[in-house]
């Protein structure tokens, strides 16, 4: 043992620190395609906030990379470690501390994951309802990264669901911002300031969150289109119409097939359907009310004809979860396919079709293979990039996030910049917006202990 | 002419620069009571995002405050007036830049108000649908103090419909944050931070606010209870039966009076129920659908009386209508009746009951008069202070935040902490955060050119 990680052991306990061999793998990586497991100088597993404290006022001290970890469920190696670095993880910081029904808000600690949550919440007739497509994440994860989702279109992003945090500072003070209530004016909002900063401003050790009523009436339209054009161009109708779809997702028929044969889903559609439609529309709908339900998927099956559909299938409950769920493992068939890269690039719902046309040109001009589904009731495009020149998929990931931000997007809708895209962020940002975000930074973390490397570098 | 006033003359045209004896008695308060009008250096009324750009240069240049101001609608003194500084009133920059249908979403300028939008966004069948009561309010106002209303406990404040700004810095630099999208996980959220700031770290020149569907079935249900105490307890339980109401509102009995006698209304109401009823429960349903409005009209009904009410009344549009005109000039009726001061702290909803026992037990042990209203869905309570002495005021208002803050709340749910509470937050809150965000602060505006003696001193 080191000295820093024997003064790491004083705090946590010994039996709480890794170091060298003794690292497990998973504690090495996330999920972020192309990025090599780093290694750290320890992991340590704090019990409670005065612990995390403790760490971070020693690495402070020490001038020490600290990099947050949850579940590793994330997309961008934000919590790819720092060989010069110590992982702060926080599966043992696992608890949900309190559901509370009247206010309709559940508190937990960083480690707990949506699963756990979903559980718990769904036994009071509530939901937490964000939903990003992995439920072993943690909701420090979530909030570290501001994750979103499918049901975004209709509940907004983890942004929208958190009301208040309790975070440990780089110098080891620990802040309480935030409630329970959804309106303030009362100084900045650090709360929101922190969601979203991916570890570099503060390690967020508890969260309230907001709940909502739990609707136990769901149903599933599947709708196939002739082109994808015709689907990117129904979207926006599809959400003026007033319906308030819970998910409204485009998916291509690579994707599809990829899809539906990743979770061995038959949907028992015409095979006449399944070789004329290049891509599809689902859309889910959920009510307090059966008469309802059925109301507003007639409704949404008109239309859905109305703007070209070849067909509107109302599928049954469980195939409905089904293809729910082989469309939240989009990710997962990507890289099952040796997918090179995956990006989830946003812009304006109403832009996805010229987006999508520019992406197109740009595959057939750089020789890469680029199929996507997405959240198309919210503009979040999901891509999965094939191109094995590392330089030239490079300038691919380039293009492809200055066309979205010149539709007036962003480079990441959910999955964060982490470390993978950090130097894509600093390239085609405002250099203003830059400095100011690293003055920001230097206001929170004066020694630039907190997961340096990230977002900008 | 000063050497300031013609360089920003030449700025803005000198027919847009008033010193001295020049400058409109409106420009030297807003709407805080007891804080004494302050005349500026001068108030500028650039017509342009470059034009502001160049006045905060020359303002940072020569070190002086700026003071953005809109309509002047605010509530604690944000946009008072430094007698050492400048204002920049926007209302000049009051156009609709765009009404977007497909994405939902406006882009304005800050000096076009809530009125100007509605009617905009009406003929769309569309609406923004933050309405803090107050329709000749700016948005750049509304941006700057987050500003709430009655609306939030369905659509939340400003915080959550405003999508993306255009903003100066201290600097004369001009940034762009957010945009036409709800989600992103692209660095810091700039456009959260700004929003509440009440001008301390950038005057937004442009908001792209989040439109939704305009219901067009609208039913206002009154519900009086023999005491305040039984219309707190039933606030949770509304909320938790799932009818999503657009308004959820208490009113108290001296409120309830005096609003309606302010407003002319008279409800019909049974004498029996005046003289009897202590306190009101008002909610406001809506629903795209004429049958379904119907069917939660009754369940709205019904469960109100199985929470105590002594009847309840579904008021007819125009009455309803006006009912929540009148529970919107509360603050004029307070003002009207000489109320001393007016605060709007916001506890987690089911403790409104506690912090009213509280504040009762003040209000004896003071020798004050305290009553109030409040947005009791989301815990917001506002309250009418009559106490003439100033110190014993003071120190009312200081226990008042206390005591809201040690159940879990906050100073201020809507209007602000502006010059007129600042020193009770300096005084409240945790020295920590409070040093935190003069450190972001910092990071903004390195001179402290932006509204100094707002927020904190």
């Amino acid at each position: 043992m080191t000295d820093l990680s024997e003064r790491l052991a004083a705090v946590v306990g010994a039996g709480n620190v890794t170091v060298g061999d003794a690292i497990a793998e998973d504690d090495t990586h996330d999920e972020a395609l192309n990025m090599d497991p780093v290694v750290p100088l320890a992991v340590v597993r704090p019990a409670d906030t005065a612990e995390v404290a403790a760490v971070l006022a020693i690495a402070d001290e020490t001038g020490t990379p600290v990099t947050a970890r949850g579940m590793g469920t994330g997309m961008s190696g934000a919590c790819r470690p720092r060989e010069d670095g110590v992982v702060v993880a926080f599966d043992r910081m696992n608890r949900i501390l309190e559901i509370d029904t009247a206010n309709h808000t559940a508190t937990v600690q960083p480690g707990v994951t949506l699963a756990e949550l979903d559980a718990a919440t769904a036994a009071e007739g509530l939901v937490y309802p964000v939903f990003p497509g992995e439920n072993s994440a943690s909701l420090g994860g979530n909030v570290a990264t501001n994750a979103g989702g499918m049901r975004a279109v209709k509940y907004g992003v983890t942004r929208h669901n958190v009301l208040g945090i309790e975070a440990v500072l780089a110098t080891g003070e620990t802040i309480r911002s935030g409630g329970k209530y959804v309106k303030a004016s009362s100084g900045y909002d650090l709360t929101q300031l922190v969601i979203g900063s991916e570890g570099t401003l503060a390690l967020v050790t508890e969260a309230t969150l907001r709940l909502r009523p739990r609707h136990p009436h769901v149903a599933t339209v599947l709708a196939p289109f002739a082109t994808l054009d015709q689907v990117t161009h129904a979207v926006p109708k599809v959400v003026t119409a007033g319906l308030d779809p819970l998910m409204l997702e485009y998916i291509d028929l690579l994707t599809m097939a990829a899809a539906t044969a990743y979770v061995g889903l038959e949907l028992g559609l015409p095979q006449e359907i399944k070789d004329t439609a290049l891509a599809y529309l689902l859309v889910v709908l959920e009510s307090p009310r059966a008469d309802r339900l059925d109301q507003d998927v007639e409704a949404t099956a008109e239309l859905l004809g109305e703007l070209g559909a070849m067909d509107v299938f109302v599928l049954p409950a469980a195939a409905g979860a089904q293809l729910v769920d082989a469309r939240e493992k989009a990710f997962w068939v990507a890289k099952a396919g040796n997918a090179d890269e995956i990006i989830d690039t946003v812009v304006p719902r109403a832009s996805i079709p010229e987006f999508l046309a520019a992406v197109s040109t740009l595959a057939t001009d750089t020789g890469s293979w680029i199929a996507g589904c997405g959240h198309a009731g919210d503009g979040n495009v999901h891509l999965a990039i094939f191109q094995p020149d590392v330089e030239v998929r490079d300038e691919v990931l380039h293009r492809l996030f200055e066309m979205g931000m010149e539709l007036g997007g962003a480079i990441s809708g959910e999955h964060g910049l982490g470390k993978q895209k950090a130097h894509h962020f600093i390239a085609l940002e405002d250099p203003a917006k830059l400095a100011l975000m690293r003055r920001i930074k230097g206001a929170f973390d004066p020694h630039g202990i907190l997961n340096p490397g990230t977002i900008y570098d």
